[in-house]
């Protein structure tokens, strides 16, 4: 999916909201455990058929289908091609955090772009340079690089300072550098939405994915006001508040009123 | 496994060679892909009956076996169910370089721990502590963090430097809070063995991965040198090295030549 045609959804349809996958077998619904068949996939489907006319689009954490061994991997497999299938103009991030030595995250290029046929992947920047081109040789896909995650850890390391500078800066200015804002994007943390405005001054042009509103506890308004671009520049993600709204019967209806909550508070905003 | 048990493993047989298993199907001999069934699980059986006299750790690479989708993962399984099975003294590393926010890191760590029963995992620290810890929470079982890298691009962040320090030391020594040297290793690169000594300074006791030797040029002799410790301390990776010794029928006895010339010169060292 290009830049243009990203911003062409976010416009017709008034919403920068990403739903995240994060199905977990001991907070998905009792009773879809207790049907045949795969209930990972069963909850995904009900929930992407629900929630997508609020979002632009779906991302999927690899670690929640992986910490189901092979059967998880199909979940994931089935999830993405259902995804492809059924709402083609959604972005589709597989959120993976991957990143090895050149030759190896070619590899994982390969995983998620060529098998998995995800628009973007999430991508760890510690190893630097050979560890995050090789995701950027594929026309039409987006390489997401950690910048400023969401969670407490975030200070250990991100935010060290480097000549008076926070490391994340280094990192983005740095990887900035080797995509464009045509095929690279940035994860800042809607928790620490205020330092959004420094993060413009170096790339006042990328699309960032923001995590952290919902249930890690960022503030959609604050993100907005320090991070929006004329052309929108946003992908905010919800993933728990989403999807468990509800554990009833009613879990899928009760994920799109959530969706829609939001989605509603962004038109405020565009 | 142990650190005792790790440490009376490479007393007993004087190695401290891990064999990466990083199939590529661009790579693995012709005849294999010609038979019937699984020809990764068949290249990675040989591989490992041949080497394993000469070293007491398997390491395969998560990318190479993603790369392959639902039936790559399906290999991963088979193999490591493998090892287990028939080399249970060895050391099993999943090198998937791993991390996300805690919720999440559970997953990988359910994953690879207990879906996949991996003895290690390798776990990227850009995410810092709450990225790291769920590996800790594991009995027997081994974090073994990203610390100076290999390959060329580990010096655009790695070694920025941090009130004149180096940004890779400021992780390892952090991390080194996190865990212990009996569920804590760190991967330090071959390709900068000089680099080992003042490593040493602030770990002196935890085992150290050090790929790097072989395809990517790092010196054996150079790593013994600043890094052995009493308890020898080091686990020293090789994998195309190795495992791509030949590509003809004969693949495996190279790969046993390869791995037993490796062996010998570490008894030099020990």
């Amino acid at each position: 999916m290009t830049r243009e045609e990203l911003i062409q959804q976010i416009r017709t349809k008034k919403t920068f909201l990403c739903v995240g996958l994060d199905p977990d077998s001991e907070k998905i619904p009792k009773h879809l455990l207790e049907e045949e068949g795969d209930p990972i996939y069963e909850f995904n489907k009900k929930i992407i058929d629900a929630t997508a006319p609020y979002c632009v689009s779906f991302k999927p954490n690899s670690a929640f289908y992986e910490a189901y061994g092979l059967s998880g991997v199909g979940s994931l497999e089935k999830t993405i091609r259902y995804i492809k299938t059924n709402y083609p103009d959604h972005l589709l991030i597989a959120d993976a955090k991957r990143g090895d030595i050149g030759n190896t995250s070619s590899m994982y290029a390969r995983a998620f772009f060529k098998r998995l046929n995800a628009d973007a992947i999430t991508v760890a920047p510690y190893m630097g340079s050979d560890s995050v081109k090789p995701f950027l040789q594929f026309e039409n896909k987006w390489t997401i690089v950690l910048g400023l995650t969401s969670n407490e850890g975030s200070s250990d390391f991100q935010q060290l300072k480097i000549e008076g500078k926070d490391f994340y800066m280094h990192v983005i200015e740095t990887c900035a550098q080797w995509g464009t804002e045509n095929n690279m994007m940035f994860v800042v943390g809607a928790t620490k939405a205020k330092l959004l405005e420094d993060i413009r001054k170096i790339i006042p042009k990328h699309f960032l994915l923001i995590p952290g509103i919902g249930a890690q506890g960022g503030s959609l308004q604050d993100v907005c006001k320090y991070g929006l671009t004329p052309d929108v520049g946003l992908l905010v993600n919800s993933s728990r508040g989403i999807i468990y709204a509800s554990t009833s019967k009613n879990f899928a209806e009760k994920a799109a009123e959530e969706a829609e909550k939001i989605a509603n508070e962004m038109k405020l905003y565009l």
